[in-house]
């Protein structure tokens, strides 16, 4: 078995020890460059959501989830989507979403239907006044995300980050299934 | 007034619309790279730690959010963090934590206590069982950062990262008030 503390720096990215060795896990501390590249993730992550959230709830009332929904729901073809992909797009549990969404339906943001050429599920759509709220909100999304993230790097940082995501989570945040 | 479509690309690290007019907001739709580095920092957090969290609830019966609570606490001297700042810290509602917390009690993971020389706030403390879950899931936690993200990034793309998060959210996550 390969000593896990002899695995240098420079080796990680070629192969980790759970691929040649099955069990065998790399449980050393982090360096301080890796504690660096991913408590910043946490944090960025965290201080940047949590402040577009509160801007989206004072000026219109509306916490970052529902605007990810009508986000979401606003780019498919009809505005719906079967309420199980949308939970997994958005990596909310089924309980999660559906209180959300009845939230959302109570406000008239969003409706359930049933797809009448597939019967598997139900679907969340979007109504007129939840698109007019996602029009109304979308400026106040962008312009947070250009004043707090997009501002603040240069075109270089963006292609570093735009790397990064593809080598740690290739394809993440890909198309869903499309909607009824 | 500028005219907001005419600041390019590469002026936007420069100065923001908001900075030289007060109220002036860069509503412009994301480019595609600002959308991948914004979009993958959004999927990669998320997909990440859903993945860490299912590790720790399937090994130690432990949240990721139970997790870190160990894992504040067990840096302070004393093992101890006033309730208020451990909610900053973790950026969760006091309502949130305390539910947390209650959870984590129940489980004789951590106790509340009152500073003596200071009594302004209720105390989140370690137990001595709470220190041993934490020795016990920690390196479930760090072979599992290794595994999905340290080890799919070499050492450039993580001192890209590191730059990327200290200007994006400069100080985020920095040292908190010591506990009693």
């Amino acid at each position: 078995m390969v000593a896990l503390s002899t695995i240098s720096h420079y080796d990680l990215d070629m192969a980790t020890p759970t691929a040649t060795e099955p069990g065998a896990r790399d449980t050393r501390q982090l360096e301080d460059l890796e504690l660096a590249a991913w408590r910043g993730l946490l944090f960025a992550y965290r201080n940047l959501t949590a402040a577009i959230d509160e801007r989206l709830e004072r000026e219109h009332g509306l916490s970052l989830s529902s605007y990810e929904v009508l986000l979401v729901l606003s780019k498919e073809d009809d505005h719906a989507m079967r309420m199980g992909n949308l939970a997994d797009l958005l990596l909310l549990s089924r309980s999660g979403l559906t209180r959300l969404v009845d939230r959302m339906v109570a406000r008239g943001l969003i409706e359930r239907h049933t797809c009448p050429v597939d019967r598997r599920g139900t679907y969340a759509r979007l109504t007129e006044a939840g698109m007019a709220m996602f029009r109304e909100a979308q400026p106040t999304n962008l312009a947070a995300i250009r004043e707090l993230f997009v501002s603040r790097l240069d075109p270089a940082d963006l292609e570093d980050l735009a790397r990064a995501w593809e080598r740690v989570d290739p394809g993440g945040g890909g198309p869903a299934e499309p909607g009824c």
